[in-house]
């Protein structure tokens, strides 16, 4: 038996965060709310004597011919050796055999527009439609990649983005304006960016809120993807009680590593708060938004679904292109 | 970057069931004892529509330069298709920067070796240092591996064996005979393989007892290592009640997924029974047997510190011996 082996490279020349791929999650969202599919909890492995950590993800989804085992790793004294502090790799398994099929070397590449390509899924139906003007607190490669994503859906006419580091906002907006060719302003403020905005993305790995409830404007949709661990919050939690519609990934996930942690912690919502999972908005068993007054918040926390989905698509392109070495097991 | 492919052959090749093998696992079992190891649960996925399932194991173990990820399959409706059951391979990650050293192609090698490696360690530890008769129960590959494994700590001299299938316990007494260049022989009844040894394993993935407590005879050790999941079961509750000493690989796992689990849910033994870890064998703060009369129980569950361990000393030698593809990712 052959096993085939993609880089980064080739995954990124097959796999783009384009209407495909964000086709691809929204049905693994669906296929997720369906039911029968079989998604263990996130392995974290703690390393702190190496100030290192890894995060497991998997997820069996009917329908898909094969399934994905996705590790990540942040090490965040690798920029002191000149490396980067993320890197990964999924493993794409047959759903019929359970035999490896390929290995998949992206170093977080596919991680990124998957997760990007779900924030895009969440302004699709959450969204109003005539959402002209985004906001995005954060300016690392979410706030870009989110933002690009957000594009394909809405019609986006300008940007406003804030950062803790201004003159990284500065910087987002001078080659986010030129590579989107419209208008992308910083702000020095994050009210000065949510207040105005249709749609507002957050993207900090901050631990205390970065978006205040007050902020909040009628007809606004927020989507909240920086939290991904017990120790990340980045709204207000006032800000999920304000929300008319709350939408999550994946309900016990975000009680656990998501906004709703922080939410529910403070007490600011209930444990049993009435929330709208994203495949019950792409398998129409849900709307995000009844109407164009209503504030929503979506709390995303990366799901295996979304690795399962974004695996097995580059896998069929970069087969179809003769990508990849073959090497036998 | 680059990184390293090795495939079966070339692992089979670098790695073998012998006393560096076994004094690897030993050390990752003290590794596991003195602390500072880092082992999340076992993640297990169950896809009962494909008759399937996968277990990924993984274990940060201090001192060891990486670390593994290792995902096993059981796919049962593949000897149908003409394919084996099992498949698997193993991650080995830079334990100082979190990248992908290397892809182990293994289809479940090195699982092989490892599980058997264990054995000749409890054995090392527990059993009477005059073992001359083993007794085994099942016909499997690793009735075969932990006779082998036995052989290298004991000077065994006759293998008893029997098995659910009296065809194949016959086929094996032929085989192991050949192979082992000593005695081997079947025995239609389990009671007359536990009975004459001075040392017994069990190698089956029965749900029910195969050895039963009465067949027990003083100064005799046995390890368990059929069961690795919470429905398995190999060793009547009452043969953990009976033994002198009863030891585990890891406690928490074993409450869970092996003997230990039947035992304490009969109520045999009580939920706090004193048990000894493997790794506090190794590191010598705790001894197998204080006598030639004592009964000795070990309950073998499989660990991520065994598999970091051997991963780790197959990468080593096989580099060594320039093996592997490099693919740059």
């Amino acid at each position: 038996m052959a096993i085939t082996i993609l880089n980064e490279r080739e995954l990124r020349d097959c796999v783009r965060l384009d209407e495909e791929t964000v086709d691809a999650v929204a049905d693994a969202f669906t296929a997720l709310a369906k039911g029968g599919v079989v998604m263990p909890p996130i392995v974290h492995l703690h390393m702190p004597e190496k100030n290192g950590e890894m995060d497991v993800k998997t997820a069996y989804v009917p329908g898909f011919d094969s399934f994905a085992l996705k590790v990540s790793t942040g090490f965040f004294d690798n920029p002191k050796k000149g490396l980067p502090s993320l890197s990964g790799l999924m493993n794409l398994i047959n759903a019929d055999t359970g035999q490896v099929r390929a290995v998949l070397l992206d170093n977080g590449y596919l991680t990124d527009v998957r997760t990007a390509a779900a924030g895009a899924v969440a302004a699709w139906h959450c969204a109003r439609e005539d959402a002209k003007v985004a906001g995005v607190l954060g300016t690392g490669l979410q706030a870009r990649l989110q933002i690009e994503a957000l594009m394909l859906v809405r019609p986006i006419e300008q940007v406003l983005v804030w950062g803790r580091d201004g003159e990284k906002a500065k910087a987002y907006a001078a080659e986010m304006s030129e590579r989107l060719g419209i208008d992308v302003q910083a702000r020095a403020h994050g009210a000065d960016v949510v207040g105005p905005a249709d749609v507002v993305v957050t993207t900090t790995p901050s631990t205390e809120p970065v978006l205040l409830a007050e902020w909040l404007e009628p007809g606004v949709h927020v989507t909240a993807m920086g939290s991904d661990s017990a120790g990340k919050n980045e709204l207000d939690p006032k800000a999920l009680a304000k929300a008319d519609r709350l939408i999550v990934d994946k309900r016990e996930q975000c009680i656990k590593l998501g906004e709703l942690r922080t939410a529910i912690e403070t007490g600011t919502v209930p444990e049993d708060v009435a929330v709208t999972e994203l495949g019950e908005l792409t398998s129409g068993s849900a709307v995000g938004r009844d109407s164009a007054e209503q504030i929503t918040v979506c709390d995303l926390t990366g799901t295996g679904v979304q690795d399962t989905a974004i695996a097995t698509v580059a896998y069929r392109k970069a087969t179809s292109k003769g990508y990849g070495v073959s090497v036998e097991t």
